[in-house]
């Protein structure tokens, strides 16, 4: 879960352990340290809360993120292969570029191993993160490798800030809401693996090789987007990171939204509604975007949604019924 | 280890592990398929194999580096306090950039850790990375959190690559060696705590917090330096990469250290000489860096050997009896 903004009172952690704060309370609670900082006027033009942070360095804006995938947590060994490996963690952090309008240039990868790791499978890593990064002509530049008792892949993303940058924290009462991308395929492709099924395959491939729709990210920037996120824990909970930042409420229409054959397989084998599955389902790194209602949307956008006046997120009017996405340390 | 530049053949590979590949041999691996990669003329004007890259984002050039510390192999909560291994992952990252001749602008940080974990750690850690940076004037700006079985914290730095950019790869014959900073200070600290002390204090808060000469990285870029680098592995193993990248012979003199009094009483009470830990003690992160023999060198720069043709390095002209530094996967 990356650094976010909040106002969670640092002085309710004492003695707490990570697991009784949550990685939530975690997070804000590093983040309030860090937003404690005197304001040095650094060229520090977006810190810690949003899909990446923008510094201005040697002349240029830059925006850098990171994002550490865990074995046993991000992925599993048995069910993906070393190169889907490389591409999930690579599109994780290539979609949160995307999603402040940007274009990644460059990666670095901090690997570390178990002993009896085989080589050959941390070099099959770098073949799928180099070939997911050559999807949106960036490159891997650097990294570190270090022995550990569990595989962990830690990749920061360096991208252009040099067009429009869209925050999460701007979105406006009276905007649409609009998605880019896939909803629900990897979180069925999850759910498909986990009860030891294989298929059906377009949805197991999407969970071990997401297709973020890296383009429409500059697209929506241009075109006038007023906040951009990227789907990574689930669209609800998203938007809700969104409906906070920018103090408004977002309501999804349900019925905006068609519900793909493979999920409705999916839905059906598993006794899973589908339509939990695209509103909560992390994973696709979808891009989900605010526009102001006269916008004429591009192409690869969808309407799902308004916003209004508050600070929360409602399904057809209704604060939806369970969890909004995925959470660590549950 | 970061990514470093070899020609280690791929082809020996095949279903190795990484304990029997070894870390060096991992490395390279990795970097060599980096380096297969097509030329693609994208604004990486220098890619893996240094201490840092360079790379020309958004108008400007930015300098990233990586590096991972793992809990039990880099620190020790039992000797290190949060604060201290704050300290000590944000020094290694920063002397990255100094020894570019850069200077760090900004860091993210991606923290792994158990669920016990008191989160007033995570705190402590993130005060000594804030505190760290702050010594050059750099900030965290982002972030990341997840859940894992042992406390990692992979650290990505940016620097400013505006001025003079110094390589390991280009010593030339004829040049003089030179050191900024402490040698040896945090490997005594080092060998004093592995046997239950906790003094000499000099040297165990050597190891603790070192106190890399950040200023001199771009001092000595200005002044004139043909190559420059930081000692992380152990001065003789980061004099074998200047002379490997370089192709040439490295000549360190013995007699141009002073043997502080600190070392003495260590090696004096452990057995250990005290030479031994300045040529190969790690992670003080003091700057090494060849002249050409004619610069008068900055007043914080200490010769201690000279540059001539060949591709090895020697004390007093003779190969040094065993390990030059650090290696992991022993």
């Amino acid at each position: 879960m990356a650094f976010m903004t909040s106002s969670h009172p640092l002085s309710t952690l004492a003695d707490q352990s990570v697991a009784a704060l949550g990685e939530h309370g975690l997070v804000t609670a590093v983040t309030a340290l860090l937003a404690a900082e005197p304001d040095l006027d650094d060229g520090v033009l977006v810190g810690p809360g949003d899909d990446a942070a923008v510094v201005r360095i040697g002349g240029g804006e830059v925006l850098v993120s990171t994002d550490v995938a865990v074995e046993g947590r991000h992925f599993r060994r048995d069910w993906s292969s070393a190169v889907d490996v490389g591409h999930r963690v690579a599109a994780a952090n290539l979609a949160d570029i995307a999603a402040m309008g940007g274009r990644a240039r460059a990666l670095v990868v901090a690997l570390s191993t178990p002993a009896d790791l085989p080589a050959q499978w941390a070099l099959d890593l770098t073949r799928g993160l180099v070939d997911e990064a050559a999807e949106v002509g960036a490159r891997i530049v650097g990294g570190d490798v270090s022995a550990a008792d569990q595989v962990q892949v830690a990749v920061t993303v360096l991208g252009d800030a040099s067009g429009p940058v869209v925050r999460r924290s701007t979105a406006q009462d009276g905007d649409v809401v609009a998605v880019a991308g896939r909803l629900g395929w990897a979180a069925a492709g999850f759910a498909v693996l986990s009860r030891g099924f294989r298929s059906p395959r377009v949805v197991v491939d999407a969970h071990r090789r997401p297709q973020p729709p890296y383009a429409e990210g500059p697209v929506a920037a241009a075109a006038g987007a007023t906040a951009l996120v990227d789907v990574s824990d689930g669209l609800l909970a998203d938007l809700a990171h969104v409906a906070a930042a920018s103090d408004v409420t977002i309501d999804v229409r349900a019925d905006a939204f068609a519900v793909p054959e493979p999920l409705q397989a999916v839905g059906a084998a598993l006794g899973i509604d589908p339509m939990r599955l695209i509103l909560t389902g992390g994973d696709d790194h979808a891009l989900a975007a605010t526009f102001p209602p006269d916008v004429l949307l591009p192409p690869g956008w969808t309407v799902v949604g308004a916003v209004a006046a508050g600070a929360s997120v409602t399904v057809d009017g209704v604060t939806y019924e369970g969890s909004q996405g995925h959470q660590h340390f549950g």
